[in-house]
């Protein structure tokens, strides 16, 4: 807390970088690319995590843990795929103490081993569909790192599954986006797109992928999880066959499915602001904190009493009382604003003579984000307040969003557009067109939304017939 | 379940490595040494990891994320951890397309780069204790791989302190021996031995090394957790220091502590039979399944009508109705008790005229684990059920423990001990004997136990006067 912070609107990328350590989310590890995610930001990710497992359990998902290493072989199987991820692997050639026969590859993805493996365990339609989950580590070289957001090793799940028919796999797809959607809303409180990758832009291996994007606080999009329908590529590539009822050999339909550690960066860049992070209710490691405030030891005994049975009150929160005797309630309500903990309880001599307490919003800094609180009705006010931060922090996001959208005519407004947030416009489908916006302004399609306007429009790029419209955005 | 079981009793081993894959927990990857844990396997290993990670919670501790990348001098920082880790080291020395300058290790283990970051963290004895675990997978090259026992890829957590004061690492050292035994016996019905390690068994780079150590099926010891006191040996190497209260500069001490997938190896073999697996109730991913039986569509319709009923019944047990269609009733008993499901429903005809079911207790194959319960009290039963299982599974472990527990009072008894169990025999602590014991009999000092008797004794292998009795057993 010795350092203040970079204002968010002086320096957007300077702001991350300090938020992220001095809330020690994260830091740096000691091999370049690699971060450590120190225990508040860990808290964070098993809050993520637990909320999405719940997710794919009740969409019938198990979870399983395939190996690290895949061998080096394995990749070359599919075309694509080894194209597009051959720059970014970390190989093993050495293994107790000799050259390996066939160097080892540290997963950046695992399609190949678990389609290797799904070969072997199915045979018939009866054991599909596969439906399969894995939390994980994944490794992919990363030169230009930033701590959660392009880190060489990153934390993950993957889903694979693998279906009888075309329908099913692109129902099953489609399904964990939405599963995502609704995660990264209402629980992150992170607005989304949903849409589909451009065929540039899309997973090496995969006939379609399915994306969310959200806008960061400086109107940047970041790809906050895919669902890829991969067609019959991997089952081919891997021999997944099944006979299905009549006898007869079939290649299995997969999908894989991701959303990793990255999107802590998201949750950052979405609520934070100039005193520190701002963390979503449903997920904040500690959602309430409560502050007591005294002058002398008398007023310390009235307060501190009065604290406990608060904290107590709050049982069924995630809780913490700050009783630190060396620090003062000043340095306590900083600390905790850089932490983002979303509601903070003070309670001082007065409050407790007027069997009251002070309730105050980190999405609304001063006295307008503060409220007295009767004890009594403590429990309920803390529960609807909680609520209320959940709504706005995702309004405010929406809001946002909304203002740093332009519907570009012109190839000129489009580019105007991208330099300060998306743009939603008109697009041939053309790899030229892509080629050309990102030549001259580093922006890339972030996807072509699910939802189109009604009509036809004409290319905002070569003016040709559009086949829909696409953000366009810059991304991280 | 093609497949009959090779009889433990004829062939643990091969008995073991078929349990393992029919009952599909585990099977191979394609890299050598490695593995896949299956759903059902990693139900299990879940079911272990949340049971320590609340104890670690309830001890004060936090979860948090280190890199899997360690720079290969750090490992030479620490004379001893170097030496004893080498020759099991799987080396990166490729990265994103490029030669690397400093070949990077696949952590065994994260002393050394843990050591390093909180060097950077702590600064005052404030910061102190650091109570940190991490849930991790860890590659240590295996020659000899068996799933889950020896596997150059697992599972693990690893606990990581530091403390102000010696007394403080050995007191945390001693309390996480107790969170594990606590968890083994009373979660997994795995009776263990607490004690230390011998000089040398211990751990490279720990001053002591403490272990629970476990009694396989066939009177083989695995160990089953160690927790180390590092003393000061890791905070020299990686200049862990905090300034004292009195402005003094000091060396931590510090602590780790680790269990594994492995540990799935010793619930499969502590408790399985000719039949498959046992589960032990508190940790079985289905702790109860319910299979109906009858042989026409009008019982059919009765029979389901109630099995579901009892599933609702039922529901705050992890339950699981087999409700398969092209399946025997016989068919299903073998599956399940293959998989260990500790306890089975069957609902027949008869059963839903008489108001009951019968329970099939998974540890008592045969008539005379079978009980007639109404259905008015099925949610009771159950539950009283499967708490007299888990008693059950300790105490037949505990008894077989103490069968193939011999106290020898000369070297050929303690030869033959060996052969059959664990020899508790008197040990004058030198190097010499243990070499002597292991290169006859292959058998190794596990631990010299906390429990140690009254008196005096003569080392079983020289004669000479000894320091203390010790378990002495082959190990996995």
């Amino acid at each position: 807390m010795a350092k203040g912070l970079t204002p968010r609107s002086e320096d957007f990328s300077a702001w991350y970088n300090e938020v992220v350590q001095q809330a020690e989310l994260a830091d740096h590890a000691p091999v370049r690319g690699c971060m450590v995610i120190r225990p508040y930001g860990y808290a964070l990710w098993e809050n993520v995590r637990s909320a999405l497992d719940q997710r794919f359990r009740d969409t019938g998902h198990e979870n399983a843990y395939f190996p690290l290493f895949i061998p080096q072989s394995f990749l070359a199987k599919e075309a694509e795929h080894v194209e597009g991820f051959s720059p970014e692997l970390a190989v093993v050639t050495i293994g107790g103490g000799k050259e390996l026969e066939e160097p080892l590859i540290v997963r950046p993805t695992s399609e190949t081993v678990i389609g290797h493996m799904y070969a072997k365990w199915i045979q018939s339609y009866r054991d599909l569909p596969v439906l399969i989950n894995q939390w994980a580590n994944v490794v992919r070289w990363e030169l230009r790192p930033r701590l959660f957001l392009r880190t060489t090793e990153f934390l993950w799940q993957e889903g694979h599954t693998a279906h009888a028919t075309r329908e099913e796999a692109e129902e099953e797809a489609r399904r964990m986006l939405e599963v995502y959607a609704d995660f990264a809303e209402n629980e992150a409180a992170v607005p989304v797109i949903k849409g589909r990758k451009s065929e540039g832009e899309k997973f090496p291996g995969a006939i379609i992928s399915y994306t969310i994007e959200a806008m960061m606080g400086d109107g940047r999009a970041l790809q906050s999880a895919t669902s890829h329908d991969l067609g019959q590529n991997f089952a081919r590539a891997f021999d997944i066959t099944y006979q299905d009822a009549e006898g007869g050999v079939q290649h299995c339909w997969t999908t894989s499915w991701g959303m990793s550690t990255r999107f802590i960066g998201a949750i950052v860049m979405v609520h934070g602001d100039d005193n520190g992070l701002i963390m979503p209710p449903r997920l904040a490691p500690c959602q309430v904190v409560i502050v007591p405030i005294w002058r002398n030891d008398d007023e310390k005994a009235l307060v501190m009493a009065a604290a406990s049975n608060a904290r107590d009150v709050l049982g069924e929160f995630r809780v913490k009382l700050d009783d630190r005797d060396q620090l003062t309630p000043g340095f306590k309500f900083n600390h905790w604003e850089l932490k983002g903990v979303p509601l903070r309880v003070e309670i001082g001599p007065r409050d407790v003579r007027n069997q009251q307490v002070v309730l105050a919003r980190r999405d609304r800094p001063g006295r307008e984000g503060k409220t007295d609180v009767p004890l009594g009705g403590l429990r309920d006010g803390v529960g609807k307040m909680l609520g209320a931060i959940q709504g706005a922090l995702f309004e405010r996001a929406v809001a946002f969003r909304e203002e740093h959208t332009t519907q570009p005519e012109s190839y000129d407004e489009l580019r105007a557009a991208v330099a300060r947030g998306f743009a939603l416009a008109w697009w041939c489908d053309s790899a030229d067109c892509e080629a050309r916006v990102k030549a001259d302004t580093t922006a890339t399609v972030r996807c072509i939304p699910q939802a189109q306007p009604e009509g036809q429009g004409t290319c905002a790029i070569c003016g040709r017939a559009a086949t829909g419209k696409a953000v366009f955005a810059r991304g991280y």
